[in-house]
């Protein structure tokens, strides 16, 4: 089994603190990197800013995104990652709480590979993040590039 | 729970039929319906020829789609799903037998949400098709239009 890198894009930390916790209980062999908001997401991915020392062939198997998140918000975050040559390929999941329908549409019109809502029990939050990290990490083909 | 309606365009009976045996032992509630070529896709979603009369509001929750099938190939198929205001929010989860990198890359850029690749042997055949029709039915959301 290979080590997979999530990013989590994810400014409450009760719900990073979840998601570490629903990871390791779901014994995905992950490593996870967490950045707070929009502008260090598009640092890290681009390796620029504070992530200027990141290899850009050493990309996440998958993005976590919140969608309301300072700096820069999800949508344009996602937008950005379909633009790019070197990102537009890495799966993107939106996990959010909000269940607004134009959420939903901007995400998906974004490019967003799927969107999930953020479940409100811990049992169930766990459930959803380890089936997400099963489907996406074993199951989904990324191309090579 | 409520019942789930897929869409399985493949032209392959063996295949079809060890979907349909995975998705009854995954125990979810799904109706499956099943096309054996790219024009008789086109044809269930759009409503037309010998699918006139369905309902154009009664879409699929999910399309598993493969390439490599009659008259009209997987990527246009694809394509054409992506262009249609009525079908392109649906998921389309790409499953095949190929793991070409250029059949990965033109899945991705044709707006396919996951590409997974058959699995030979029946027991994880069985896993796999459970594990997606738990993710992409029970947990992904999707717009309500």
């Amino acid at each position: 089994m290979s080590l997979h890198n999530i990013l989590l894009v994810d400014d409450s930390s009760s719900d990073v603190e979840l998601t570490k916790r629903a990871l390791s209980k779901s014994q995905i062999d992950t490593n996870l990197d967490v950045v707070e908001d929009g502008s260090d997401a598009l640092d890290y991915l681009f390796c620029r800013g504070a992530y200027s020392s990141r290899n850009p062939r050493s990309k996440p198997d998958l993005i976590l995104l919140d969608l309301n998140i300072p700096k820069i918000d999800g949508n344009e975050v996602l937008k950005r990652i379909r633009q790019n040559q070197n990102t537009k390929h890495i799966p993107v999941v939106v996990m959010t709480s909000s269940n607004e329908e134009r959420d939903l549409l901007a995400a998906y019109n974004n490019g967003a590979n799927s969107y999930v809502r953020k479940p409100l029990e811990f049992a169930r939050f766990v459930e959803v993040v380890s089936l997400l990290g099963h489907y996406w990490l074993e199951i989904n083909e990324l191309p090579r590039d």
